[in-house]
């Protein structure tokens, strides 16, 4: 446990800085070390910032959230109901209208955004070792694998090749294309599970994630006939890990799939010694686009309706989980918002936009399309939030976007101190991928702060399913959704952009 | 962390008792209080146990294992070069000439025993709901899922019915006929993880898998076409557990497999709220018995020859994962008692006999046949020792057989106290499957005292691979086990029995 007692100066209503001593996990301590100086800086920015009994009404929805149920009883339907939500599945479709009719029974204003959006299915996917030091004469190994999305397919009897193990693209480019070439390239890079446990989990994630980008794509100009990459997450259950795979222009597209994390330190093992040879089978299918919809609901503004403060999730998953933690529970709490509101008879100054974005994980269109759609009328978005990285606890606020933001959220931070979530952190690079162009754009944005200690060991694989969901852990997230949007809502002033 | 004081009045050869105190993790403090009474019962049993040199031997012998990588070697061999091993296939009968090969290399004789063993072989296995409430039009919902050893098979196209979920067999026989017929049984009884994680995993496991043998059978004899068993293990981690089912005389044999416990959550959730129905799939086959063998191997004894020291694991595995934890590890550990005393030029007294037995998973039968061909000799086994319990950390000895073999422990539990495992636990129930024919024919038996917290989150799944293993804690159990073998066949004087 450590210990910090810092000052904090906020505005006029919380001038008794209470933020006195915070004790945080050890997971926290370097995080906490890193962002709390945030509130310190620039103290109170001009005339006031919240009429005052706004602030009772930020601890009225804080109580309201921490006793609701509702998020958590639309991620349970969103998972076990309606099950895995890929962009172009019935499941998908299922979701938007369900969202879209529960943000109506709210008496929300509810449109959908068509979209365009890529249709790709899985198909069979196998992988066994034909040839390994030691084997046993008429036998092979499995290989727990999982096609990265957009993959093109194998043959339907696989492909059988000598597999090359590298750690990096630079590893498999000093091979040359004579020691790639007919070969199946396993990039066995390995995910940083201690900074994950740090509280680090999105760096984490980012590092390694890159490689499963361009790694296929390295691997195919030098004519390897497939790619394997390590699973980019932290699991010791043998679960493969999907996630979106772009191919380059003008580079022969060869198929690609994660292997776990075991099954990559076992081929690593082996290849150690000898000669290892792999039959991978993958049978995916790329459909024509389809249409889908972003489902957009507005709990209009009293005082000025014509401001959006955007809360949301996307509503699109992988498919071999439920997706609950990516991101059903991420919709929930946002969908959550306006029940509260209503529940107590809260109208916001400004509008409140519930978005469920559709083609969160493989194609960014819903995010992308809406911020093109709402392009001339970006001055209007006073702020958007995403809740995209789970369910765990939630430490505090990140947020994107000019620094001096950090200034103006300290009576939202008091409110979210109580329920264990004070931390104000920037992250200039953006805070959540569906808003990411409407950060890039200006639009302040913000997201939970969240600890990541265990997300990335079932984000992205079969064990992302509703038991993964702590009610405890999202009451919470649903409690700072909630202040942070009515907080944003109500400021007097404008933020800074 | 919990301190115990505690005297306890050993032999003349560690009559300074220095096991004074203890720190343990919370984990173990229940265990602790059970158990500790055990090593200040009967003080010293007659005359010396020991020749002075002994102990200086078996401390010797304990630095030299602690040091070792021999079990770690072989463990990474078996599982990573051969892989799984399930009874009949031809990694197990690789590992048989494995394991022979390499006690021959130690000098020692090498005897296979033939067996005739089942040979079951797991074919296609899917599950997929295709009613629900909630599901979209043209979807269905994966359940992970694994066919029971032993299961016949549903026919090639599936079974498509609708699920009955029960939580006991009471509950089911309640139902009656007309409640079960013709329908899917599912038996979400619930494992224990808690228990599991106190150090009494073994406890979780024995309550919770009664319900995997007679659950079928019963769901058969009511009509069932197939049976779904909740998971026996804790994984939080959608995999799904395996093991051995036996159909009882005069009774329906009925397809059964085990469910992940996300997907038995899931299949409750659902069924609470209307009626469910899966597509199920299961082709495995049941071959002609087929020979194999255990692997016996001894390390003469010098004085006394004639009688037996049994180190053993298991060879044979389940075939999802290789079988790291369950077995590899038990018989690795094994093989290194001869190799440290080769190493040390110690020769024991009595006959040190490794044992890699066959399966153990499906049938028991290298565990019985061991014990039907040796009925006349019985009485020259001194002592058996099994380690099948995976490789967590080991915090003493169990035992099986007369209580008063307890008092015989002390010197050997006072050299495994300076590694963090002195504690010693009677468990007259037996210690170990393979060597539960002779325990229960008198042979003082023993085993490995384990701290379980996660063994049954891998056990007869997918994931129980090499990684699994921690170095650390696997030199540990070698230790043990070496000093357990070597100070049993270098006693005095006979066990009581």
């Amino acid at each position: 446990m450590y210990s910090v007692t810092k000052g904090c100066p906020y505005d006029e209503v919380t001038s008794d800085c209470r933020m006195k001593t915070m004790k945080l996990g050890n997971v926290l301590t370097l995080i906490l070390l890193l962002c709390i100086t945030l509130c310190a800086q620039d103290a109170a920015p001009g005339p006031r910032m919240y009429e005052p009994a706004a602030i009772n009404s930020l601890r009225e929805l804080q109580r309201a959230a921490l006793a609701s149920n509702y998020a958590l009883k639309h991620t349970a339907y969103l998972t076990n109901n309606i099950g895995p939500r890929l962009t172009g599945s019935p499941q998908a479709e299922r979701a938007v209208q369900y969202v879209a009719d529960e943000m109506r029974k709210l008496g929300l204003e509810v449109r959908l955004q068509e979209l365009k959006v890529p249709h790709w299915v899985r198909g069979k996917e196998t992988g066994e070792l034909t040839e390994f030091p030691g084997m046993a004469r008429g036998s092979t190994q499995k290989i727990v694998l999982t096609a990265l999305g957009g993959s093109v397919a194998t043959p339907e009897s696989g492909i059988d090749a000598e597999v090359v193990v590298v750690s990096s693209i630079a590893e498999l480019e000093s091979l040359g294309r004579r020691g790639v070439e007919g070969k199946i390239v396993l990039f066995n890079s390995k995910f940083n599970r201690e900074l994950a446990a740090s509280g680090f989990g999105i760096q984490a994630y980012g590092n390694a994630v890159a490689i499963r980008g361009a790694g296929p794509n390295a691997a195919g100009r030098l004519g390897a006939v497939a790619a394997l990459v390590r699973s980019v997450g932290g699991s010791q259950n043998r679960l493969a890990h999907t996630g979106a795979l772009r191919y380059e222009a003008n580079t022969p597209k060869i198929p690609a799939a994660a292997v776990s994390n075991e099954d990559a330190e076992l081929m690593a093992y082996l290849a150690a010694s000898g000669k290892i040879r792999i039959r991978l089978v993958l049978t995916p299918k790329t459909l024509p686009d389809t249409t889908t919809y972003n489902v957009i609901a507005d709990l209009k503004g009293k005082d000025r309706p014509d401001e959006v403060v955007i809360v949301s999730g996307h509503l699109d998953s992988w498919d071999l989980g439920t997706g609950a933690l990516d991101d059903a529970c991420g919709v929930a709490v946002s969908m959550q918002v306006p029940f509260l509101l209503k529940q107590l008879g809260l109208r916001p100054k400004r509008t409140i936009r519930v978005i469920a974005y559709m083609n969160e994980e493989n194609g960014l269109v819903g995010g992308t399309e809406y911020a093109r759609e709402e392009a001339a009328n970006l001055s209007k978005h006073f702020a958007a939030i995403e809740s995209d990285l789970g369910a765990g606890n939630t430490v505090g606020i990140l947020f994107a976007g000019k620094a001096e933001i950090a200034s103006y959220l300290g009576p939202i931070s008091a409110v979210l101190r109580d329920q264990g979530s004070p931390l104000i952190q920037y992250q200039p690079g953006g805070v959540g991928a569906d808003i990411g162009p409407l950060t890039t754009q200006g639009v302040p944005s913000f997201a939970p702060f969240f600890d990541t200690t265990t997300y990335f060991d079932y984000h992205h694989t079969s064990a992302d399913t509703f038991d993964k969901i702590d009610p405890r852990h999202l009451a919470r997230l649903g409690s700072l959704m909630a202040v942070l949007a009515f907080g944003l809502s109500e400021l007097e002033q404008p933020l800074p952009r």
